[in-house]
């Protein structure tokens, strides 16, 4: 177990050391990572150094088949799509493959180039609730959920808010209202809003580069890596929370931490008595209209991973940036109420979001676990590991989904390129959208 | 891990010695097992006596919400329905709680005592297609599937006998002619069509009374139950099976071996190329028109269990019933060919069938992994551990569909009862079936 682990963590270190490298070319490049021509997981049984399971997940390029494959890695409850037929996503093919944009090194790239080079496994574009854009690659099938890493918090963040709205939750109030039993941890003087906004001070960072780091912790208790023999701290989520310390003063400035959103997550369920999924089910992919049920990673207690643990599909996700784009209504409903999504899109506070030294996303702050550009277009984003993006354009009518498995975690490793990709796209569709 | 597997162990004893007792009353009260009034998997986080994992899932009553959670245990593959509409299963509800029966020992019970008793989640019947009766319990939802345990060997006998129908697999041959690395095991010798009629000579037993038994072993090679600190054996399905060795002769009698069906799963991928969830889907959940994604249960090593691992909605199961009932039509369309539906009720050799000692099923045989009484009605039945039950009565134009979680592994504990309901329930839809 504990070889297990350390051979995790060497891939871990290695692919944060190369993250922080200047060359893009020690990574591997994108064409050698394809796990059908790799054959990853083919074969009765496949053979042994083809075989990718939780404990070799990050070993890469075994995530580039592992994250549309997650529930068959480990105990998940389904987020069910509901009775109904699933909502219309309505066709308009335009060839965007024609568009070129300078990449941010100089280099003219098209949309193809940035798919590949930024390990897409899933990109769809929606042009006023119109699908004009959709590709997978890897293998991955439209109907296969994708690990979302963090954007998960997203999801978490929008129950949150609706619940705010909702008056069953006070964003002032002290966590520990709800949730008792984190009141010696880092939450136990922290308001429920700050835990949203993550300006809660903490000793917890998220440093995949350092074996010690907080992250190691939480995906062990999490179930999502083997604990060490030597480990001999909690192995499940709600048990390792009320131990995380707290570190300076909350408030002062944004720090990003996953803990956070499991502390909502709980908090969520807490509330309401409804498990993640249900909340997940009921209040989004039901009057979504979700076309596939979703699911939640499901720790070693049976607890929910709210931070990190959600999959879906490239188009309910679409559906879901399609609802926010149109200030919560879609299917024909209203699903979160204007005032939730308008909450969303104010931000949060700018000055406070430059504590966490994110240079790349100058301008940016962070609110109800959602990525506020500030931008004229009035653009908000969800993110995750490794490459996971909900962007939606409300100026440009556009939502964009990227689903990735790239080598390095921080999603920020690609964030120019990512950047250019939207803006262009959306210059591309506005041409479109004039009169002819 | 060793206490765990020896109080897992002794559950199974507890309840396998019961099972053989004279007097119903040992066994937990069905009222007294509902995981709802007992709180089991409440709260965030449940009670650790109140927490069902894999490990302590044989712990009865844990199987009572374990059953029709069984992807939130561990790693499964989604079984897809398909992007279709799900197929129309039109409601024409009957009062059947009316209907009182001898259950055997001489006392009149009703179809809601028998359920009961029976310790049933879900109650599903068809007559000439339309839902006449649907009852949940212990929580259990519509559209969550519940583990089939056994019942999945029936759908991998349909894929089986489809794939002989279009002459991909020749039940003649040898296993080893498809599957070379069993050619030192117990199916060394064995044919196609002995290993799908378990009339294979295998050192191997079901004795869940026995802590040597093959199935305990088969168990912890398919990761259904953790390996204690001792075991030094394989730990995947695939490099399991090799190591089964034989016992008498192949042909002679009918032994009812959980392995054989692994060996034909097996089989079945190799020939398609194809894995288990994807034979279940384009074969049998999208033609039929799912409601539904199934799953599989997947081992350590990523393979899918083909004897115990599939989990369905007991509304899809209807649909499969129904379609075998209508000769292999449904959903306007060949499921699968008519001479596969003749030739599974045709049946296996009776005699040979009693070479298993199944006095109560006297009269039965077991052909493709189905269970044929050889009754006036023309019936056949796929049967699951622990009171998974697809019945199909073609003189009565009926289909019932019954998911349990009984205390007891060996289905057969409720047999009597079950025959004399199946029998109550044809009897008075065949009585509505009459010109008024």
């Amino acid at each position: 177990m504990q070889s297990l682990f350390r051979s995790t963590l060497a891939a871990v270190l290695l692919s944060s050391t190369l993250a922080h490298a200047q060359t893009r070319p020690q990574l591997p490049p994108p064409q050698a990572t394809d796990p059908i021509a790799l054959k990853l997981m083919q074969g009765f049984p496949p053979p042994p150094d083809k075989t990718v399971r939780l404990a070799n997940v990050l070993q890469y390029p075994n995530a580039r088949w592992a994250f549309h494959h997650m529930r068959e890695l480990g105990p998940t409850a389904a987020v069910w799509r509901g009775a109904g037929t699933p909502s219309a996503l309505p066709q308009a093919a335009r060839d965007l493959d024609v568009i070129r944009f300078d990449d941010g090194g100089g280099q003219q790239v098209g949309l193809t180039d940035w798919q590949r080079d930024t390990y897409t496994d899933a990109l769809l574009v929606l042009h006023r609730g119109r699908i004009v854009y959709e590709r997978y690659a890897a293998g991955m099938q439209p109907q296969q959920p994708h690990a979302l890493w963090s954007l998960s918090k997203s999801l978490t963040g929008l129950l949150a808010a609706q619940l705010i709205h909702e008056g069953r939750i006070d964003p002032s109030a002290p966590v520990t209202r709800y949730l008792p039993e984190v009141k010696d941890s880092a939450w136990g003087d922290a308001t429920v809003q700050q835990t949203l906004d993550m300006t809660t001070s903490v000793q917890y960072d998220e440093d995949f580069a350092r074996p010690g780091s907080g992250i190691f912790q939480y995906l062990i208790a999490g179930g999502l890596l083997p604990a060490p023999a030597s480990y001999s701290g909690a192995r499940s989520m709600l048990a390792y929370l009320p131990t995380v310390a707290k570190a300076g003063e909350h408030g002062a400035g944004f720090q990003y931490k996953t803990v956070d959103t499991e502390v909502i997550g709980w908090l969520l369920q807490r509330v309401t008595g409804q498990r993640l999924d249900e909340l997940l089910s009921q209040r989004l992919w039901q009057p979504l209209g979700a076309g596939e049920d979703g699911y939640v990673w499901v720790d070693g207690s049976g607890a929910q991973l709210a931070s990190v643990g959600v999959g879906a599909t490239a188009r309910d996700l679409s559906r879901l940036g399609e609802m926010l784009r149109l200030q919560g209504r879609f299917n024909g409903r209203e699903v979160l109420a204007p005032a939730v999504v308008a909450e969303l899109r104010k931000g949060g506070d700018v000055e406070k979001f430059k504590a966490a030294g994110q240079t790349m996303r100058a301008g940016y702050s962070y609110h109800d676990f959602w990525w506020i550009p500030h931008d004229a277009d009035g653009s908000f984003e969800a993110k995750g590991l490794n490459g996971q993006h909900v962007h939606v354009n409300p100026a440009a009518e556009l939502v964009v989904v990227k689903l990735s498995s790239h080598p390095v975690p921080n999603t920020a490793y690609t964030h120019v390129q990512d950047r250019r990709a939207f803006a262009a796209i959306a210059a591309a569709l506005r041409e479109t959208g004039k009169a002819p």
